[in-house]
């Protein structure tokens, strides 16, 4: 059995690794940490995991194989010195994806900028025979995973690529904050970040193409889709053709039906699992392709993802613990 | 014209009063205030009232035939006394709702019990005589309005009730508040308050029947429906017989369809509007009656009804500035 | 392997089914069947299931040693002859849960009535060792479930009880209907049967207590709240201790916390889970308890439940693939 | 009083022109049709509008000054005939918004091409003399008068534009139709059309632009956001100076706003009032601009225009009946 802590434990990524680990048929939890609510139960911030005997501690006397840090940006470079060498780490913020000049690009000055080398971006689907010899993997951001799947087979035939994105209310995180209260974020279609957000940075390195994300919020509690718009001289088929590169890739289901409720990927359809639904569609006469993405931003944007690393990492099957179906419907 | 302040104009009640007022032909609104927002234009907070062009202040040195306190539970009796005798007076907080018992029981000590009986409870299906010779009205609360409205025609066949109340978002208020935003808040049903809501007081005082509310949040943004249970020797034809007591009433819509979607009451079919609808149905073989009624809880559940007080306060035709068919589809 | 066949799968209870029996580790889907659907892939019309090689067929010529019939009420005992003896038989539908009487009173005219004996109430919880015995099991209906959970140990207490339910659309079925289109259903709070519906017969049935359901459409996509409304002399730490008769069930979980977000049962909580959350409140002044249940209506109020039985007639574990917390949030 | 009839009054539009119209201070309803409904009262279709004295018939025996025809695309062009020359008409449909060639392409054969022309195209920000004279009105599409307003002032800086909306379910229509229903419509985020949308071609005719549609589905009931991407050579300012041309139009609002909630336009903020709001963003870097438009699909994109037109049409003030401020939150 592997032995896994989770550090910051009481978010929305940390609930999810939480509920994912604890059904995984290889790993036992050893520690689940949280300043806030250190002594509780894990239930009584989670409420789904109800019946789990577990409790939040705040310190990090814990015995562990492998350490998730799903802690706010800024927060990683600060703790990961305590866990180095020790543990294998899978880092869920932001601060080990970027390599140094995107880093200071999108969010500023690192406080660990050699360390940033050591980590291995965690997207199986592109770098897996590197995690798998990894000891530190940075896990993607949600918008970035969905979009580099879907832009990745083509980043020789453009340059640049619009991505309008559409993303669910705990892609926000568990805060509070009027904007966010169920009054004011019920029923909204808003763009809130309309250029130059975070998570595209990831998208320009691992692909070379200069995203150009506008990211907006719909009603939604989970899910994400990326629609990402670029020109393509071709056909449907040559769009086809080149995704089929993801033909033997486990979670992730190309969509290519002609019709019916599902010609095309939606977050509802992938809910609940680490699939990444990938559809697509050309207009000859303008020559443009538009290529989608759809998945659930807590697993395979996040949680899911984390133990599809951790799954690499130990050598098992890069399913364990995450053959679901998705629910629905929901 | 009347002249018009809204005291507290931030919150949810605040801003549906400000959208009537600026809407209502008999009216103008000399002040706005806010201490948090002191100085910015209303549409900062109350983004649909853009091209509003009004401001908030912090001071009450304003000129107005009527003050409307949308302002906290608890505020209002500390501050009425700026206002005693110049003005006309409709308090939105639950102070001068209840008798100096009731409101013992159900809120604790009040700072000037001997106001209590200067103001007129502002239900004007009730006390329509003694609103429009009233200085100081009492609005009532949300779900004691939809409550008392069922259960009124019925005070003398039972002495209790039970009150099942399928509750929106938007009447816990504008609050940062962990529980309240949208991914916890989203697809609830959920008891908030199983016993002792503060409104069954109201209910009790309106109507002499032992009202015991059983409060539900639900997945929507506005609205109540108040599901009434009661025990009732008769017929489906008494029931109505007896509700025909509102025959008159211009915001009352008595449901009695057989069939179609719209067979029973639901604050989808009256949202944006200040109409009451009231529905029943009735089982004979154990002899039991319920009794539905359905509002906008903004609107006559809060400031559809202070300006149909107004009216009456200011002897111009109750439905001056309200006769709003409701949205629909929302 | 159990070789499982699902009769009717192109609704959600089926849809449901087919997820659950493709995770679970001891079974082999052997047949699925649809008339409209037949020779199309499942997950034409599952969307989420893309991915499962699994296609509709429209004979009965199948191995199986359980076939759950997934088919409308009044269809499956038409059609139960043609597997009775060589499988057995778990049936979905309402047409062998209630004993002749009941059955008379609550749909009329049975075609097989000497068959309905011959068939166990599949509530596991209060009838796990003759399922463990049965061939034939009627799988209860979603509403039945979650009140006959949360009045049984109330049945010496009481002879009637108020129900009052909030349920979901899936509950509906997968039907073209104009009531049920999503402009339509949506923000809805409405009493669609609001005496005498027919999982009401269930409750009589397994408690002899008269349930009087008031059934209230809400906006969810999954899941049932069941608040329970009966008068009780006694206190709240006696709710609990007759509660605690759950105690060891391994699918009841007892919610008794004090405070926080999950201090009451919310369908939110149980969503993807066979789970049913059981929680209370007393009213000493009033002498009223009210017992709360929420489960999801399509797997413990429809597939998890069967599959719940399928593993108690079959000598498995009870929770085998049926072990899955929650997802939360969604 | 002008005297109005609504031809095919069951539908979304035609119960929200029929809602505007009754509330209208200078019209009288004498007609509203429909077939299926015939004799019965308006509420049992529109159940916002119990109370409104108004039955459906189908028989077109009216007066009237002016014929709205809600009405099926390819119905307006067969029934028209019947209204020329004595009542000025806004037909609802797309049969008369475009010129031969466009319909040709994006719709198919005209059965009365001779006629298009007598229609004027109804979007008074950019035809409002034309509309004062008309006597046939095309009102646009919902999806149109978006992107339209959006991008006429940008209409010779680029000669393609990339649109990517969002849209409501009653944009669909009152129509049965499985992929409607509630659980299959909820929480969704999906590409229904992803070129070539039949709106597409007013903007091209209206702009000159080569709009490419791709439109999605989302959680929503009311309400549309266009984003609208081209490139730019220039600055935010620029962008601004351009939409300043719409400083004087009553129902466009520009967002201009730094900070806030509201700082990009939200179908939310414009529910239930014909405003546009129309707020936009630059990336220097990328010479990108993007402009958003919001609107509420059945007013400003539906029955509130077809008023705003014969506010235009009969010499009224354009305002007359549509000064409503946006209900909010909903």
């Amino acid at each position: 059995m592997i032995k896994a802590a989770v550090v910051g434990g009481s978010g929305y990524i940390g609930g999810e690794l939480i509920r994912l680990l604890a059904m995984h048929p290889e790993v036992e939890i050893t520690a689940v940490t949280s300043r806030r609510f250190a002594g509780k139960k894990v239930h009584k911030v989670h409420p789904n995991l109800r019946g789990l005997d577990l409790r939040f501690r705040s310190d990090y006397e814990f015995d562990a194989d492998v350490v998730f840090l799903a802690v706010p940006h800024g927060t990683s470079m600060k703790i990961v010195e305590q866990f180095l060498g020790s543990s294998k780490i899978i880092d869920m913020s932001a601060d080990f994806r970027l390599r140094s000049d995107l880093y200071r690009e999108y969010y500023g000055e690192h406080l660990r900028p050699e360390l940033i080398e050591e980590f291995v971006y965690g997207l199986p689907e592109l770098h897996r025979e590197e995690i798998k010899k990894a000891e530190l993997v940075a896990n993607p951001g949600c918008n970035a995973t969905a979009t580099i799947l879907a832009l990745y087979p083509f980043r020789d035939v453009t340059e640049e690529a619009i991505v309008d994105l559409k993303v669910s209310s705990s892609a926000g995180g568990r805060r509070e904050n009027v904007a966010s209260i169920h009054p004011e974020r019920s029923h909204v279609v808003r763009v809130y970040k309309p250029f130059h957000h975070r998570h595209e940075g990831e998208v320009i390195q691992e692909t070379g193409v200069r995203a150009m994300f506008t990211v907006h919020s719909v009603d939604i509690v989970r899910g994400i889709l990326s629609t990402v718009y670029f020109p393509f001289e071709g056909s449907l088929r040559e769009l086809l053709k080149r995704l089929l590169v993801y033909r033997d890739e486990p979670f992730i289901r190309l969509v290519t039906d002609k019709g019916g409720l599902q010609r095309f990927p939606d977050p509802k359809y992938v809910l609940g699992s680490n699939f990444v639904d990938i559809g697509f569609a050309y207009d000859k006469e303008n020559s443009r392709a538009i290529v989608l993405s759809a998945i659930d931003n807590l697993i395979k944007g996040g949680s899911g993802q984390a133990i599809q690393n951790m799954n690499l990492m130990f050598g098992l099957d890069e399913r364990t613990g995450l053959d679901y179906y998705p629910l629905y419907p929901v």
